[in-house]
């Protein structure tokens, strides 16, 4: 039994939106009804509205891993040349899938804490004008780094190719323009801004994508769009339904439409750039300085710490849970969160909480100078607030 | 639909245990059967074990008014001369209880944000020596004044007078022992340090209480202890049990037996002392100086500053629900709790909250002042638990 009172702080799952919770508690129905297909039109059209896409988006009872599986097995053939960009643990899961269902990978990598810029797509684009599809993360959560989605979306229209989106923590934390930029394959889970717990996975598919899914031959069922597609018009899922879930996530939609995605967004990207503010302030150095997410915020443990050590700190002194680095960079940095229901308060307790495990470590920190950041960050926004 | 983040802060109901929020989701049970009484039996010993008593506590379906009305109408006899200690609004309750049922009062009064001292017990005491009943709270929760109970127990003893005690704050928030010390009547809430909703009444009775109970005769059917005393012999309650707060309290008191009782009070007792320190760094008057109670601290709204601004500030800035003054003192003073399931985190977050809100209505205040102070104490806290 945990004594201390526990807080869930992570890029995913996220802290949960209580009504959303409250809902799962009405699962006891069969989805196989009315009842239920009116509940599940409702859910389908509120992931378009979200996803700000005319698009279909569909939706799968899976994690998010499930819905990249998808986005590769549907749109290609086998031995198709994908063009994949990969600068985090999320980048490599690409390549890891590409390769388990026999296409031919171009694999364009970066530094973890860096992104692959348009410029070296284009390039590649240009050295394999065949090629069929190019793989991205909007947000790539391992490092909190943020691709340049526009610009990379700008040089794959003209091509064959589809530009498939890996957006799990990029929805609802980054400007998205799916239809307008020309998104083809846009995958999203559950348990990120979406604010409900892990199990379903969103994948929106364009035109284009479509045509490939047309032509494409690789070994697939569970995860078949095109019959996923065809059950949606009917207002169903091919599968039985993960009926908790979408009683979560329809209040959890309802909840983000109330709320406007623009301005969910922004919240992220406004307690984005105060975290910024409050590592500065600590003398704390970001991992992707460059490049920053506004879904998670990695930050380097200061020199000589393992940022182990400050994750489990923040476990046992104060029952939040932080990710630390995931793979090559565990221990290097940790991970501030702040997509979905997150707010300031949660920022102002977890900085003040970062600020007594340096200090009890023996780093030399002034105690409030990152809250005073934080603090600033919402004084300034509500200036700007009154005199828009 | 709230889109701000809501977090319930106020010194009743307070922050709610999520075990046991959950729990109440088993409630489709039958409170006559073998299974609720294993259960009802279980909370009526881990009462006892809180309160720290080999008394019997009783249980109630009521609000803690019910009850101090129990309190009243269970051991006393039409015109009994009652001592009464008044210093907020809880007092006045007393006082009004006294007064509906035919006692006579004795109004031992003190202005709000102080308390009637032991002395003046002392002198009511043998200017009326016939007196049957001495009325106080361990802890004023509409002042945040905490009762010298202790001392004014070691001079009730001696009389035939029997102490009754609105405990409804005080349980889990200070010491109290009520064989020890001798108090005879002693009355919680759920919804305060037992961290789940209001709707249970808890009323400890000593012996002394129980010879006064055989001679009461006030009317009383539904709070009538005597009868719910055999009821609780028999593992039942004598009307229709709250069956979905009985499961919320038996993890509540798993959760209170497994941390340990004199820990949920220390917590309380922390969290107040770095509250005053918070204040004191930020230049704030406290309201109740001399006997600040661990339950919640009062404090002056700044020189010509409504304290409902305040309130509404924390409601509509942070979603954050916190108490104002009750009664004349609405508008004069705001109140932070810190009794049950409150941590560090959340008085990082309120008091960050409440500097955000004193600096954006024009009071100069160092940002992070009042965290640091916090934060300091607990570092300090920290130190001494590795030095012991």
């Amino acid at each position: 039994m945990h004594i201390k009172k526990q807080r869930l702080l992570t890029a995913g799952p996220t802290p949960l939106l209580p009504q959303a919770l409250r809902a799962m508690m009405g699962s006891d129905i069969y989805h196989r009804t009315e009842d239920f297909r009116a509940l599940y039109r409702e859910v389908l059209s509120g992931l378009r509205e979200v996803f700000g896409t005319a698009n279909e988006v569909l939706c799968l009872v899976a994690s998010g891993t499930g819905g990249l599986e998808a986005a590769v097995s549907n749109f290609f053939r086998a031995g198709d040349e994908v063009i994949v960009c990969s600068a985090g643990k999320f980048g490599e899961r690409w390549v890891d899938l590409a390769r388990a269902f026999g296409l031919s990978p171009i694999v364009l990598e970066a530094p973890y804490g860096e992104v692959v810029s348009p410029e070296r797509v284009g390039d590649a684009l240009k050295q394999h004008p065949d090629a069929r599809g190019v793989f991205i993360q909007a947000s790539e959560t391992s490092t909190g780094a943020e691709f340049d989605v526009r610009a990379i979306a700008g040089l794959v229209r003209a091509t064959p190719a589809i530009l498939v989106v890996d957006a799990i923590t990029g929805l609802g934390t980054m400007p998205l323009d799916i239809d307008g930029w020309g998104l083809d394959v846009v995958v999203g889970g559950s348990q990120k801004a979406f604010m409900i717990p892990p199990g379903l996975a969103f994948v929106s598919v364009s035109e284009k994508a479509w045509q490939h899914a047309a032509a494409a031959n690789l070994p697939r069922l569970y995860f078949d769009l095109t019959r996923e597609r065809k059950s949606a018009a009917a207002g169903e899922s091919t599968w039985t339904a993960s009926t908790s879930l979408i009683l979560a996530l329809a209040e959890a939609l309802r909840y983000i439409r109330a709320m406007g995605m623009d301005k969910l967004v922004a919240n992220a990207q406004s307690l984005a750039a105060a975290t910024r503010t409050a590592a500065k302030a600590l003398d704390l150095e970001l991992f992707a300085p460059a490049c920053p997410a506004s879904a998670v915020t990695a930050i380097r443990a200061p020199k000589g710490m393992d940022s182990s050590a400050i994750v489990r700190d923040f476990r046992e002194q104060f029952g939040s849970i932080i990710a630390n680095g995931q793979g090559a960079m565990k221990g290097k940095i940790f991970r501030i969160a702040h997509l979905g229901y997150f707010d300031f308060s949660d920022l102002f307790a977890v900085i003040a909480q970062l600020e007594v495990i340096l200090a009890s470590r023996g780093v030399s920190v002034e105690l409030g100078a990152g809250v005073a950041a934080i603090q600033r960050a919402v004084l300034n926004a509500r200036v700007a607030s009154v005199t828009k």
